[in-house]
C-alpha cells in the first residue's frame, strides 16, 4: 500500500477524548506548592485563578481519559484533524533509507497547535459563565489562539503582549484585535505591578514574566474574568494529547510505528501532546520509539537546568512547580530568535526526563536551526516557525545518522507552528546578522541562585 | 450522509490533465495583437519573453486537457487536493437554509491559489535548460509563490517588487528571500527603463506596470532567463482549472452541486480557475450554475469597464488582448487596500462575460469587505485574504437572500488565499481608516482615453 503524502484521518476519527498521562504515570507526583505556605496547592487556592474544570484538570492525577465537549470537537473539526505529513522531498533530497513523517499543526489561523488547548480553555469560561479571560503572550502564538478562541465564543479576550514584542510584531497584535481581544503592551499603566514597574524603569521593554503578573492581576481583580495560560501546565498536555492520538491513529492506518520521535520544547506542550500515546506504552513496558526533546543552546532547562521546584514565572506570583530549570529569573540572550524563551519545562515532561522514560534532550544553535528551516523550506514547501525548526534539526540529524548507518528507522517529528509571523528572524538569519548564544556556567549560576529553598 | 466540515480527495484523484476551456467556449477567439503591427502575435513573437511551452498553452485553442508532467504533479501532492469547506458555523451565524462551501488555497506557505500556476511555470523554465525566470509582484502573493517554485526546482528568481509596497510589505520580501529570490524594488537602476523612470520622476514609488517593464526587459536581456505571469494570461488559467475539478470530484463524492459559483475576480486566474468545469457544462447546454465575478468597486472592470483591445500592463510593452478593460492608464486609489488592482480582466472571462455565460458581474466597497472579512474570520476560524473577501461577501449576500426566500440554494465560492500578510489592512479598518473610494465617470473617461485604437 502506497504511503500518501498526507494521511487525513476523517472527522469521525478525531479523538473523543482527551487522555492524562498522569494517571498512568508510575511515580509520585510531586505537587505544585502555595510559595507562601509551601504546601500543596488546592483546589480553593487555584480556583480565583483558574476556571473550575481546568483546577480539576490541573489537580486531577487519576482519570486516564477526559471525555472531549461537543463544542469543542465542533471547533476542532474546522482544522483538525491535521495531516500527518510523510515527507518523500525531504527523504530524496537526504538521500537517506529513513522514512521521515510530520505532523503539521501550523494548517490554523493561529498558526501553531495552540489553538488545541486555547479553545479548550476559552470553552470552559464561557459554561462557568465567565465574561472573559486574561493572558499574556510573548512571540504572540499563545495570543493569536486565545484571540481566535474567544471570539468563537463571543467572550472577551484580554492579553498583555511583552511591550518589545508588540512593537517588534505589530501585526501580531492586529490579528489579535481583528479577532476581538484587547491588546495591552506590558508593563501598562492598568494594573497595580505595571504601574510599580513602570516606576522603577520607565523605560523597560517589558519581560514575560512582568506580562504572567499583570493578566493574574487583572483576572483575580474584575469579577467575572480568570487567568489562563497555554503552556508548562497539567490541563494544557490533556489537552494537546489530541495531536499524538492522531497521529497514531494515522500511522497505523499504514502499519507505520515510529522508531524516534522528536519535537522541540519550550514550555513542552507540542512534544508532550505529540509523545503521549506513544509514552503510555513505554510506561506500560510495551515496545516504544526512542524521544528526542529538543531545546535551544540559548535556554537548555532541560540539558544544564536543575530538577527543583521553582516558580513557572519571572514575576514570582505563581505556585511552585517540580521541573527542570534554569531559575526564574533567567532570560535567553536578547538576539534569541527561536522561540521557547521558557526557563522552566512542563513538570509533566521534567519527571518523565528525571525517571528515564523521555530518552535524550539534545540542545541546538540557532544558527543550525535556521540553516534547516530554510532547507526545509525550500524542499518541503513549507515554511516552519523557528520553534518548530528545533524538532526539523533533530529529525534531519537523524536521518542522515541513518544514511551513514544504513538503517531505515522511521523518525516521526511534531512541525508545531508555521513561519509566516517570523519573516523578521528569517531575514535576520539570511543578512547574516543573527549569531548563537550559549549562556556561561557563571549566567546559569545566577539563575540557580534564585532558586527557591525547598525541602522535600 | 453526514457532510464532514472538510471534504478531502486522495492524492490519486489530484487531476492528471488541466483543462483548456478555449477548446470548449463557442466564440471566435480574438487573438492577442502584436501593438505595433495589430496582427496576431504568433510563437515566434512571444517566444524570446516566454517559455516555449507556455507560448503554446497561450495560443492553444484546439487541445481540451493538457497533461499535467509527473514533477508537477509530486509537487502539488505537498499540499494538494486543497480542502473543500462546508461552513456549517457560518450557516449558523448567518440562520440560512442554504448550504455554503468554500474551496480554500490559501494552505499552502505561499498562501495563496496562485502556486498552482507558479510551480507549472518553473517547471517547464528548469525543462527548457533556463538558468531562471524573471517576473513583477505587487502585493506579493505572486512573487511568493514564484520564489517557492523555483526554490523547489533549483533556477533563478528575479522579483521586481513595486518599491512602495517593498517598503509597505518588508516581511513579502523576506520569505522571498528566503526561497533564493532576488527581490529588487521597481522603479530600479539595473534596467534602462528604471534608469529612465527614475530620471523623470526620482520620488515615485512605482507601479506594477513600471515592474512588468523591467522584468520583461531583463528576461528579453539576460541569456537563459524568461518572463513568467501569475494571472490574466490563457496559460494561467489552464492551470488553475485544477482548483475547479477537485471541487467538482468533492462535491459530487456528496451529491452536491452548486447553484451559485462566487469567486473573486482581479485579473481571474481564481474564479477562472475555480468555475472551468461547470462553465464547460454551461457551454454544453447543460444545467450550470449562476457564476458570480467579484471585483471591487474602486476597479470596476467588467462592471463598468469596456470590453475593447488594451495593453495588459500600464508601461504598454504587452501585446494587446480583448478585454474588459478601464484603460491601462487607470491606477486603483491608493488606499485600496484589497488587493484586485489590475486595470484589465483575463480575455477569457470578458469573453464568457460578453457572451452571457458568466452570469453576473458585481463590485463591492472595501468597507463591506472588510465587514465580511472580520465576521468570517470569528465564524469560521480563518482569516482571509482582502482578495477572497469579496467572494465572502457575496456568498454572505447570497445566504441571507436565502433566508429571506426560505430556499435551500447550494452556494460554493472560492476562498483564493490567507491573510496573514495582510494584517496592515486588517489594522487600518479595525482603526477605522479605512475608506471607501469609487471613481467618478471623469476619472474612468481619462483611462478610456487611452485605449488603443484597433479596428475589427
Amino acid at each position: 500500500m502506497k504511503i500518501p503524502y498526507k494521511i487525513y484521518l476523517s472527522e469521525e476519527e478525531i479523538p473523543k477524548a482527551w487522555y492524562n498521562i498522569r494517571a498512568d504515570m508510575k511515580t509520585d507526583h510531586r505537587p505544585m506548592l502555595n510559595p507562601a505556605t509551601l504546601k500543596p496547592v488546592t483546589a480553593e487556592d487555584l480556583s480565583p485563578v483558574f476556571c473550575d474544570e481546568l483546577v480539576k484538570q490541573e489537580l486531577n492525577d487519576k482519570d486516564r481519559f477526559i471525555e472531549i465537549p461537543e463544542e469543542i470537537r465542533d471547533f476542532y473539526k474546522m482544522y483538525r484533524p491535521s495531516p500527518l505529513v510523510r515527507a518523500y522531498c525531504l527523504e530524496k533530497a537526504l538521500n537517506t533509507p529513513a522514512k521521515i513523517y510530520y505532523k503539521y499543526e501550523g494548517g490554523n489561523t493561529s498558526g501553531s497547535h495552540k489553538l488545541n488547548s486555547a479553545i479548550a480553555q476559552a470553552y470552559y469560561a464561557k459554561k462557568q459563565g465567565m465574561i472573559g479571560v486574561t493572558t499574556e503572550t510573548g512571540a504572540g502564538q499563545w495570543g493569536t489562539a486565545l484571540a481566535m478562541a474567544c471570539g468563537y465564543f463571543g467572550i472577551d479576550c484580554k492579553v498583555f503582549m511583552v511591550k518589545v514584542s508588540s512593537e517588534q510584531k505589530p501585526y501580531r497584535k492586529g490579528v489579535m484585535e481583528t479577532y476581538g481581544a484587547t491588546v495591552t503592551p506590558s508593563p501598562s499603566d492598568t494594573t497595580n505591578i505595571g504601574r510599580k514597574i513602570l516606576k522603577e524603569n520607565p523605560n523597560t521593554g517589558g519581560s514575560l514574566g512582568c506580562a504572567i503578573s499583570e493578566a493574574v492581576e487583572v483576572a483575580v481583580s474584575t469579577k467575572g474574568y480568570r487567568y489562563v495560560l497555554g503552556s508548562v501546565l497539567n490541563q494544557v498536555l490533556i489537552h494537546q494529547s489530541i495531536i499524538g492520538f492522531e497521529t497514531k491513529a494515522a500511522l497505523e492506518k499504514y502499519d507505520e510505528y515510529p522508531d524516534i520521535i522528536i519535537g522541540c520544547a519550550g514550555g513542552g506542550s507540542n512534544l508532550g501532546g505529540l509523545m503521549a500515546p506513544f509514552m503510555a506504552e513505554k510506561i506500560a513496558g510495551k515496545k516504544a520509539p526512542y524521544f528526542i526533546a529538543v531545546e535551544p543552546a540559548s535556554c537548555p532547562s532541560m540539558t544544564r537546568g536543575r530538577f527543583a521546584y521553582d516558580f513557572c514565572d519571572t514575576g514570582m506570583v505563581t505556585p511552585l512547580a517540580k521541573m527542570y530549570t534554569l531559575g526564574s529569573s533567567f532570560i535567553p540572550a536578547p538576539n534569541h530568535a527561536g522561540g521557547l524563551r521558557f526557563h522552566g519545562m512542563s513538570p509533566i515532561l521534567s519527571q518523565l526526563y528525571h525517571d528515564g522514560y523521555l530518552d535524550e534532550a539534545r540542545a541546538v544553535g540557532q544558527l543550525q536551526i535556521f540553516e534547516a528551516a530554510v532547507m526545509f523550506a525550500r524542499i518541503e514547501g513549507l515554511l516552519p516557525a523557528p520553534e518548530s525548526a528545533h524538532a526539523i534539526r533533530v529529525a534531519i540529524d537523524e536521518a542522515l545518522k541513518c544514511k551513514e548507518t544504513g538503517k531505515e528507522k522511521t523518525i516521526l517529528f511534531g512541525l508545531s507552528g508555521m513561519g509566516n509571523y517570523d519573516i523578521g528572524a528569517y531575514m535576520q538569519y539570511n543578512s547574516g546578522s543573527l549569531q548563537d548564544y550559549i549562556p556561561t556556567d557563571e549566567d546559569l549560576e545566577k539563575g540557580f541562585a534564585c532558586l527557591p529553598n525547598v525541602e522535600e
